[in-house]
C-alpha cells in the first residue's frame, strides 16, 4: 500500500478482532460449542426496564436524536460530579466531568492532552492492549513496569522509570487483564510520585462497580487538589450492558476537558445522545440491580477460584471484576495454547503474549506462559463448563491426536 | 497547566461550541427569538416510522446493544457496497466499505492511516474547520490552496504545492462551508493528480444526499482501479437526521481498512449498534422520503438566493446542500459581524475566518469578509426571517445603538 503511517503499520492488530477471526471459520462439536470468553463485555443486553426507557425516548425525545454538547450531556456530567463525590468521599464538580464515546476514547482523549511524539508513558504489565496501540500509534513510547507475582507495580521502580519526555504513568484498577484490584494506599503512593515529578496519574476504573471491596476504592477524590495530578477514566458499558452504545467519562481539570473538548469534536463531534439518556437513567434507577449484577460477578470469581483450585497444574496470577490471569501448564507460547484452546476445547480466550512485551507476562517467569479468561461472560453453568474442557486438555494434552468423532 | 501537548494546544477551539459560548448568556426579545444557522445539522428528529423502527430494536434486538465489529455491521456494509455500486455504476464491494461513529471520525481514521507528523495535506480553502484542527493536533501541515471567486480549487495550483511529504488531497462536495457543487470533470482532475503524484484523494460526501444534480456526482468509483487512489467518506447524519447517533463512513482499499480497523479499536471499539441498525433501515426504507427531503433543502437554497437576490450589498459567493457562503457588507472583520448579528439580529452564523487562513477567505479580496449561513436548519419561513432581519441591519448598521425596547 502507498502512503502509509509508519507508526499506525507499526501497530499491534486489535487482539479481539484477531481472535474473533480464529473462530470465524471454525465449526465446534454440537456437544461442545464454542465458549467465548475473550472480550470484556456483558453477553445479555441491558434490563428490561432500561430498554423500555430507551424507547420512550427513541420515540418520545427529539433531543437524543441529534447533536448535543462535545462534553457530553450537562445533566449526566452533573450526575457524575455527584455520585463520585459521594461515593469517593470528595468533590468533583460537574465541569470536572465529560462524557466519552466509550473509555477507550477517554484514553485516547486524555493522552491527546498529555504527550506528542517522542513523550513517553509509563504502564504495568501486563497492560490493557488498547493503551499500547494507542501510544504506539501517536509515535508514544509505553514504558513497561514489570509487575510481580502478586501483579501489582511498585512505585519505586516506576520512579525509576521517569524522566523529562515522561508524561503520565496509567493504572487499571481493577486490573485488565490482571483482574487485581490495588490497594488504596498503592494507588496514593502513585498519586505521590507523580505529583512529585509533575506528570499525570491516569487511573481507569472501568471495572470499579464489580471491586469486591466495599466502599471506595481509594481516597484520591478526598484531595481537595486532586485534579492537579488525576485524570480517572471510567465506563457505563458493563455496568448498564450498554457496550453497543459507547458511553464513557473523564475525570480531570476543566483546563484539560478544554484541551480535551478540542479532540473530541474533531473525532466524533459528541457522544451518542441515547446512550448517555440511558447512563443517566441507569444511574437514576439501577442502583439496587448494579449491586445484585455485582454480587454475581462476585460469585463468578468465587467459582473461577474454587475451580483453578482443583487444576494444581494452572497457577492463578489474579482474579478480579471481569478477569483471570492464569499461567498455564502446557509447554508452548500462549498463543499456540489459546488457538489449541479453539480446537480441543472450543474454548476461546486470550493469550498473555497480547497482553505485553515478551518478557514481562504478569511475572510468571514464563514468557508467554498466562493466558487472560474474561469469566464474567459465563455464567455459573458455564464456569462449570469451562473447568470441565480445562480439565479434560490438562489431562489429554492440547497436542495429542482428538478421538474421532463418533459417527 | 502542566503536561500539556503542544500540538493539541496550538490547535483551536471548536468554532460550533465557542459560537454557542456566544449566545449561552445571552437574552433575546420576544418578539426576535434566536435564529440559530451556525452549524450544519437537521433540527428535526427521524421521521416516526424509522423512530418507531429504531425502538422495536431497542426492546427486541439484543445484538443492538453490545459490542459489533469494530468495522461495522456486514449488512451495512454489504448495502453501502451495494447502493454505491448502483448510484455511481461502479463496483465498490463490502470489503472496501467500514462504518464509523460520524464522519469527522471517518477523516480522523482515514489521516492516521495515511500521515504522520511532518507529513502535508493539501485543502482547498474556505476549509472545514474539523479536517484543519485534526491535522494540526497530529503535526500534519494543512496546506491551503486558495479557491478563486467560484471557491473551486485549481488542480494545477495543487500540483506545485506536493512535495515528498504530501500525502493527500482532501476535497469536500458538495462543500462545506462553501455549499458548491465540484464538477465531476474536476473531481477527475483531481483523481488523476493525485494518482499520477502518488497520494491519496480523500473525498467527503456528507453532503452528498442533497447535491441539486440528478444522478451521480462524479464518476470516480466506474474506475475499477478506484482504491489505488480513492478514499470516500460519508454521513448518514444528515440523510436520516440521525446526528446523534453517530454514523459515518470510509470507502477505501481492504489493506488500508485493516490499517483503519487498529486506529477505530483503540478509539470506539466499535459504532453504535443502534445507529448503524437505523441507517440500514433507513437506506432500505426510505428512499422516498429522502428524496422529499432533497426537494425541500433544494426548495431553500431556492429561497436563500432569492433572497440574497434582494440585498444588493451581500455577495453570495456559494450556494449548495446545507450552506451559503455569503461575503457581507459592513466594514469589520467577519468575527465582530457574526456576534453582533448575535446581539442586533438573534441570528448565529458562522464568520468565515473559521474556515481558514484570513489570506483565503473564499476569494472574496477581503479577508475575513465573509459568513456561512447553514440555512439548511430553516424552514422556508425561518429563511423569510432571516431576510427580514438582514434587510435590517443592512440598513440601520450593526454598530447603531439599538432602538430602545417597547415598554
Amino acid at each position: 500500500m502507498r502512503n502509509l503511517n509508519p507508526m499506525l503499520a507499526a501497530t499491534d492488530a486489535p487482539p479481539v478482532m484477531e481472535a474473533r477471526r480464529w473462530i470465524a471459520n471454525a465449526t465446534f462439536p454440537a456437544d461442545r460449542p464454542l465458549l467465548n470468553l475473550s472480550q470484556a463485555a456483558p453477553a445479555d443486553p441491558p434490563p428490561e426496564p432500561l430498554r423500555q426507557a430507551m424507547s420512550d425516548i427513541v420515540l418520545n425525545d427529539p433531543a437524543a436524536h441529534l447533536y448535543g454538547p462535545v462534553l457530553g450531556l450537562d445533566a449526566l456530567r452533573a450526575r457524575v460530579a455527584s455520585d463520585w463525590s459521594q461515593q469517593y468521599g470528595g468533590a468533583v464538580r460537574p465541569d470536572q466531568v465529560a462524557i466519552t464515546s466509550g473509555c477507550n476514547q477517554a484514553f485516547a482523549a486524555s493522552m491527546a492532552t498529555l504527550a506528542s511524539p517522542g513523550d513517553n508513558v509509563i504502564l504495568p504489565t501486563p497492560w490493557y492492549f488498547n493503551h499500547k496501540m494507542w501510544l504506539d500509534m501517536g509515535g508514544i513510547e509505553a514504558r513497561p513496569l514489570e509487575t510481580g507475582p502478586d501483579l501489582l507495580p511498585d512505585p519505586g521502580a516506576a520512579a525509576a522509570q521517569i524522566d523529562d519526555r515522561t508524561r503520565a504513568i496509567a493504572l487499571v484498577s481493577p486490573n485488565n487483564p490482571g483482574g487485581v484490584e490495588y490497594p488504596a494506599e498503592l494507588v496514593a503512593a502513585f498519586r505521590d510520585l507523580a505529583r512529585a515529578r509533575g506528570i499525570a496519574l491516569i487511573l481507569d476504573e472501568t471495572y470499579r462497580d464489580f471491586d469486591s471491596r466495599e466502599g471506595a476504592p481509594h481516597d484520591l477524590f478526598a484531595d481537595p487538589d486532586w485534579d492537579d495530578t488525576l485524570i480517572q477514566l471510567y465506563s457505563f458499558s458493563k455496568a448498564y450492558r450498554l457496550t453497543g452504545h459507547r458511553v464513557g467519562a473523564i475525570c480531570c481539570a476543566p483546563d484539560r476537558l478544554a484541551q480535551v473538548e478540542k479532540w473530541l469534536d474533531t473525532v466524533t463531534i459528541c457522544p451518542a445522545g441515547l446512550g448517555q439518556r440511558a447512563a443517566l437513567w441507569g444511574m437514576e434507577n439501577l442502583h439496587d440491580w448494579l449491586a445484585g449484577e455485582r454480587q454475581e460477578i462476585l460469585r463468578r470469581r468465587a467459582a473461577m477460584e474454587a475451580g483453578f483450585a482443583t487444576l494444581p497444574d494452572w497457577r492463578v496470577l489474579g482474579c478480579g471484576a471481569y478477569f483471570a490471569y492464569v499461567a498455564h501448564p502446557f509447554d508452548a507460547p500462549s498463543d499456540a495454547v489459546a488457538k489449541a484452546l479453539v480446537d480441543r476445547a472450543s474454548l476461546l480466550v486470550l493469550p498473555g503474549t497480547m497482553f505485553g512485551p515478551l518478557r514481562a507476562q504478569g511475572g510468571s517467569g514464563r514468557a508467554g506462559a498466562t493466558l487472560r479468561i474474561a469469566f464474567a461472560n459465563a455464567d455459573l453453568d458455564g464456569i462449570a463448563t469451562l473447568f470441565d474442557r480445562l480439565r479434560d486438555v490438562t489431562a489429554q494434552g492440547l497436542w495429542t491426536p482428538p478421538a474421532p468423532l463418533p459417527i
